[in-house]
């Protein structure tokens, strides 16, 4: 048995007695009835995934997973590939849009490469830059497939291997990824899952125009005609018209889940490796919280695929992990008014038969 | 001229300039245009209300309002009206929900006692509960006006001097209140402004069931049938079927937009103050920004009513300024992407016509 499938079948169900506990507690707080929402929701939900109560989300990781991709030939963005790379070297000087919303919500940024087509070997060597590399790029899927089914099981290993060793140190997760042309394979997968067709999940990305836009639904619609992936397969739709980054998330997502550790999952392109990761194990589908309904179009059918509604919706489209830093703090919310909150009892706080407690 | 007028005649429309000034900002950052979204509109209204670029955003303060209502005698709450004194007993403790959230996101919470019935008098001798009040409770308005047109000034005025010192110390207020009965009040504004009925309006707030609640938009629909609340003074509504609690957010709101702080209006009753304050001065609408949307049926159309869409939407319905409290974090986000975030320049990334600036 692989990696992949040893990490699969370690992934338990939510822990229901940890979420009959968070549960108790909460409707002992001084408060009406489950009046904090959603805050609530994701209280239980994370008791049911870590199996603790209460659940641990002091230490905080967002993964950047960076990667190319050759179908950026077809002209599907507006913005050059050597920006993956340049966008890397913002991320680790500290700069980019991650760096300042993770430092926000106390998350650290770890970077990985999984497919750039080039790097700067200094940050490798100075362990800025996790080396997870599967290929220099993937091929262009307008022409073939993108990569290898054993790059695909490469690429979700090395995820699951990341997310094993960090677990070591962080308590939650977050999905964050750096790769021009990424929402055109995440737009792919999705039309594979959801069934809809390319021209409606299609969206302008880093900023394409109208006339381009159809032209990158066309590219997404003839590849999947040539292609013909398998829904019920990830690791063939990952060849097929993944990303070696895209991989690399359903990898991490698996990866922490086998750990009992909450994962965020960021936006278009990070959900787009959740559905894959779903696809693995039906059990992510509960395992994982959505941080943020991305403005890109696609993003609504595809958080209704995993049977979710985002956290926030914040007309966010930078990707990156920004949502996930973003939604962090609700997740420290949740996890505080477990511990933090007093209860009817202690706080000496009446209560009817009508409020706290229906 | 009072303070009332004064305070009214010194709020200024939004700095064109420094919103000009966030807005190249932004746009010299490295990610597509715009890219993060309502961040970013939240970034040049910062900048816009403090006049300021980046504006200052780093103390901020909750400000939990206080007081009683003699509505309450109608049944329209589930809870006795004894919970407010003892749930400000407990924000004291730093045992409530706003406590915790706004530990989490680094604000403070002051607490003033604008109307409550009764009131443990030590916490006001250790200078923990800010003497503020006007009355006793108001008078039942199903019998009669809330209050008289002189407290209502008194109550309002009483915010903006809260306001007006509280600013030597912070650069962003949140609202928020304390008071068993106040949706009451608060859906009885919002009917008189936006001129829809009481039963379209009306939600169980802390916990009411259908029957009471068909009850409770009866006695709101009664009051204002009898009272007939001029929609173009605020202080006749106030008076007559408003709250002290609410005239204090109301002039919270004022005073701190005199003084150009950023005010983020809590949830169901704050936007009842929010309402308020507009009729007061009509450049409260873009001055204030609205934490979340409330579970409460009738919040919706008050937001919409105000002009503005809620930051946050996680099915909240605590009010105490837990919503103001987490969307702390948004506004924080806003500042420090402007601050903190590299540029295109700096950080040597390329642009295309196509990408980063349209």
């Amino acid at each position: 048995m692989g990696l992949l499938e040893k990490t699969v079948s370690e992934i338990l169900p939510l822990d229901a007695d940890a979420m009959r506990a968070a549960e108790k507690r909460i409707k002992s707080l001084t408060m009406p009835d489950w009046a904090l929402g959603r805050i609530c929701d994701v209280a239980v939900r994370l008791a049911g995934i870590t199996g603790k109560m209460p659940p641990p989300v002091k230490e905080r990781v967002i993964v950047v997973m960076a990667g190319d991709h050759g179908v950026v030939e077809e002209g599907v963005s507006p913005q050059p590939p050597t920006v993956t790379q340049q966008m890397v070297g913002n991320m680790a000087a500290g700069g980019a849009g991650v760096n300042v919303l993770a430092r926000l919500n106390a998350a650290q940024v770890v970077l990985a490469d999984f497919g750039m087509a080039e790097r700067d070997e200094e940050l490798v060597r100075q362990g800025r830059l996790v080396d997870c590399n599967v290929g220099k790029g993937t091929a262009n899927f307008a022409k073939g497939p993108a990569m290898s089914r054993e790059s695909a099981i490469r690429a979700v290993e090395n995820g699951i291997a990341l997310a094993r060793r960090l677990a070591a140190d962080f308590d939650v997760f977050g999905t964050g990824e750096m790769g021009i042309g990424n929402t055109t394979p995440a737009t792919a997968i999705a039309s594979v899952l959801t069934g809809q067709s390319a021209e409606t999940l299609t969206g302008p990305g880093a900023g394409l125009r109208r006339e381009a836009l159809m032209h990158k639904a066309t590219v997404i619609r003839k590849a999947l005609e040539t292609h013909r992936p398998d829904p019920h397969d990830a690791l063939d739709i990952l060849a097929k018209v993944g990303g070696y980054e895209i991989a690399g998330i359903a990898g991490l997502i698996v990866g922490a889940l086998a750990e009992r550790k909450p994962v965020l999952v960021d936006g278009f392109i990070s959900t787009a490796g959740a559905m894959a990761a779903k696809v693995l194990c039906p059990e992510v589908g509960s395992g994982v919280i959505l941080a943020h309904g991305s403005a890109e179009p696609g993003h609504a059918a595809m958080c209704a695929w995993l049977g979710q509604r985002p956290l926030l919706d914040l007309g966010m489209r930078l990707g990156e992990g920004t949502g996930a830093a973003m939604a962090m703090n609700i997740i420290d919310a949740a996890s505080r008014i477990l511990t933090e909150m007093a209860t009817f009892d202690s706080a000496g706080v009446e209560v009817t038969g009508l409020g706290g407690r229906p």
